[in-house]
């Protein structure tokens, strides 16, 4: 594998709905690894921001916002352009995801999204309630529609960096652990295979430790949100509840907790939003640092996949979060955001790569609670190395971007799998697909617990008989 | 008044202790507007970092660092060199105060501090537990000793801009309140009178409204505390616990609040680091954001300054309390030492002028819940302004070091005082000293209150009754 490797052919159209920085990120990567036809890839962006882009890579681009009212219109005699099937590649805000697999999967077209996105009004609706604005109930929408369709044209949900990688990382970092523990194992075949390795490693939760270290060159001016991708993106999931995938090791839900009523039940939120949610958490440079616990469908998703039940009963499930300490500006901008009662900042502005100075994003998961205590293991990328590797992105972007082709190149060689979740993926094919974009992967163990991340000043009251309960780990 | 007047004469020795970045900023006022002998002066530092500037000025500097051990050797050679009286400028970290001013007192030498700073050992020492580690004891410790010394060589306590400056402000602040609203009133002459006024004017409380927008050139390292002024000084207040002047309609105390044994009784603290307590908070440029409730010794003294009581029972009483916006780089600071369970960060970096691009210190008064809402005074001053006035000093130290000179100053029109907190002082004398490095010193009206800074999203059981509530400010 090289960043030239051509995977797979692709004669049919590719459509891109959302040209934003990962739509730009994406399409070079798509160009290098998949054999097609320029002429037949149509990119869709409300703004003419990234116009040249399409212009200098040679593909076709269609200034138009996609509603509700116009997405069948507008992308139909795309789809259906043939002569083969099509390619429906959904990096966009603001646009039904669910919607758009349903027409998807009328014109019999393959179709990946990086995250379950609704129509616009949903994320900032105070009437809904926060279970309503959950990723949980989103998901469950998601799974409705994956046993209605069954076997199908694949279309892939949430294959971003995360969610999406990190749930193939969870699995090698799992075999890693078990090989290191001199643990007897097979790479499980099934879903429950893995649940039972994860039981057996005896892997108490999971973050999904992000510590993004990328610094502007310019410092941050009042009134303006920074970050180094989607600001859109960010806000919207910011302020939805925190959610966790919830262990069977935990004691005690939080007081702020919260279960849902139906569905998989493998996940809470929490009555506050995620990006005012502190937990403490470790990667390898930055050490112990707070995270924000930002809800994220990977956190439900992987719960999920990994429980085990005997007959209705479930007997062992982890917890698991993500724990995003963002670039510095974007940690000023939620604290200007929050500060100012959830008012937007008048500006936004996303960190093209030649804006910033140095940093890495540390993308990985820290599986925690086994007998080797914790293990992070992810991406470490520079974004001097991904200047390097492809146009358009910073490092934070090229994770993501590239899980985005693993995705694609996954579906083309998997065409009929129906919708799809990445935990159900090829992890390994994946991964190696995506392996040219990612900087150093690396696996490290850490003696570090949340109990180390205290300061010892005050009165506190922390479980240190079991320091990986989730009431040790949230910040208060 | 200008920044060339020549306010007083002094002919004794004076003797610096401390030359960071508070002491640096003084020196060249003291040789601008005291009418002094450069040969009778001497400044003294453990570090010659800023010698080079004690050179520039022509004084003279002594390597020393003043301990436990040696500071009356040290010192009272200096201090009674003769013929005159001495002035004893207290501006270190780790040189206990009380101690000094009873070296000051013996000596028959005036004497000024900008904080009440223990020796070495104090603010970290988990032992102690939150009530000795206050500001309260702190101040009850320094309220004996002005009980005990009664009249004599004037000691002026917390004489910077907060504590300090901020307490002229609230009185200039009241007066212009009580004009605007038409309601009768003299000047009071006693603080019986200033506390009746301000029970009159119907004042629930006081934020010391603090947002410091001075940005840096340069992005902050990893494992780099930045800050404005002394880091040293900044860290340990910040994980003392949070401190607060606690008024008569606060109707509930906080759940981590406590009471005091002993003592004026003027104020609580909360079982949490106060740089880790983030309270909603207004300045005029910021609008509304977060500020972080440091606990300082002019949230206890304001409160107590303005109480009234009736016989022994307290008939009405402010809150107040710090709510301070560092720098960014600041702010950022914080969440890493926290984040990593208060352990210091290998670096530490305070910004000269001229790594600053651009940005101001907002720092003011904001007295709420009276009749016109909410009323924020004080200065506004930018790094261009500072850099224009005096030399080796940014926006922030400014309005600490002219405080400093208007507090000599009316130190030495009063010289036989004895101990002094700055709210029994001419606030009117020192702010006409100080005035002319404030920049714009500005009074604005402002709708705003705390529940009008809450995400709404979210449950949430604010009281609707009384917006001015503690419950609504602090965030959580």
């Amino acid at each position: 594998m090289s960043n030239l490797t051509r995977h797979v052919t692709w004669n049919g159209p590719i459509v891109m709905v959302g040209f934003g920085s990962i739509g730009r990120g994406v399409m070079p990567l798509i160009l290098r690894h998949l054999g097609c036809d320029k002429s037949k890839i149509t990119v869709i962006d409300p703004s003419t921001a990234s116009k040249h882009i399409a212009d200098e890579l040679g593909v076709r681009f269609v200034q138009q916002a996609i509603t509700r009212e116009n997405y069948k219109k507008e992308l139909k005699p795309l789809l259906t352009a043939g002569p083969s099937p099509a390619f429906l590649v959904n990096l966009s805000v603001d646009v039904d995801c669910l919607d758009l697999m349903r027409l998807a999967r009328e014109v019999g077209a393959l179709y990946i999204d990086t995250v379950i996105e609704p129509w616009p009004g949903f994320y900032y609706n105070p009437k809904l309630g926060s279970a309503a604005r959950s990723n949980y109930v989103m998901r469950e929408g998601l799974l409705a529609l994956k046993r209605k369709f069954g076997e199908g044209p694949t279309a892939v949900s949430c294959c971003g960096a995360n969610p999406g990688m990190v749930s193939w990382l969870v699995k090698q970092a799992l075999l890693n652990i078990a090989t290191d523990l001199n643990i007897s194992h097979d790479v499980p075949k099934t879903r429950e295979g893995w649940g039972k390795l994860m039981k057996k490693v005896g892997v108490k939760g999971i973050h999904v430790a992000e510590r993004d270290t990328q610094r502007a060159k310019k410092p941050k001016p009042l009134d303006t949100f920074i970050n180094t991708w989607s600001i859109e993106g960010f806000v919207s999931e910011g302020l939805q509840p925190a959610e966790l995938g919830w262990g069977t090791h935990e004691k005690k839900l939080p007081p702020e907790g919260r279960r849902h009523k139906g569905g998989c039940g493998a996940a809470i939120y929490l009555e506050r939003p995620g990006a005012d949610t502190r937990v403490r958490t470790w990667t390898p440079e930055a050490g112990a640092h707070f995270g924000f616990l930002v809800t994220h469908n990977e956190a439900i998703s992987i719960s999920d996949y990994f429980t085990v039940k005997s007959g209705r009963t479930v007997s062992y499930r982890p917890t698991c979060h993500y724990a995003y300490h963002p670039s510095n500006d974007a940690v000023l901008s939620w604290h200007e955001l929050l500060g100012a009662g959830g008012k937007r900042q008048t500006h936004n502005h996303i960190l093209e790569e030649n804006e910033i100075v140095d940093g890495k994003d540390e993308l990985g998961v820290l599986l925690y609670g086994h007998k080797k205590n914790a293990y992070w293991y992810g991406s470490r990328l520079t974004i001097e190395e991904a200047r390097k590797l492809a146009p358009y992105q910073n490092a934070t972007g090229m994770q993501v971007t590239s899980a985005v082709l693993a995705g694609m190149v996954w579906a083309i060689e998997n065409p009929t799998a129906g919708i799809v979740e990445t935990d159900e993926m090829d992890y390994a094919r994946c991964l190696e697909v995506q392996r040219p974009y990612l900087g150093s992967v690396e696996g490290v163990y850490t003696d570090w617990n949340p109990l180390k991340s205290r300061v010892d000043l005050f009165e506190t009251a922390p479980d240190k008989r079991d320091p990986w309960q989730f009431a040790n780990i949230i910040a208060r």
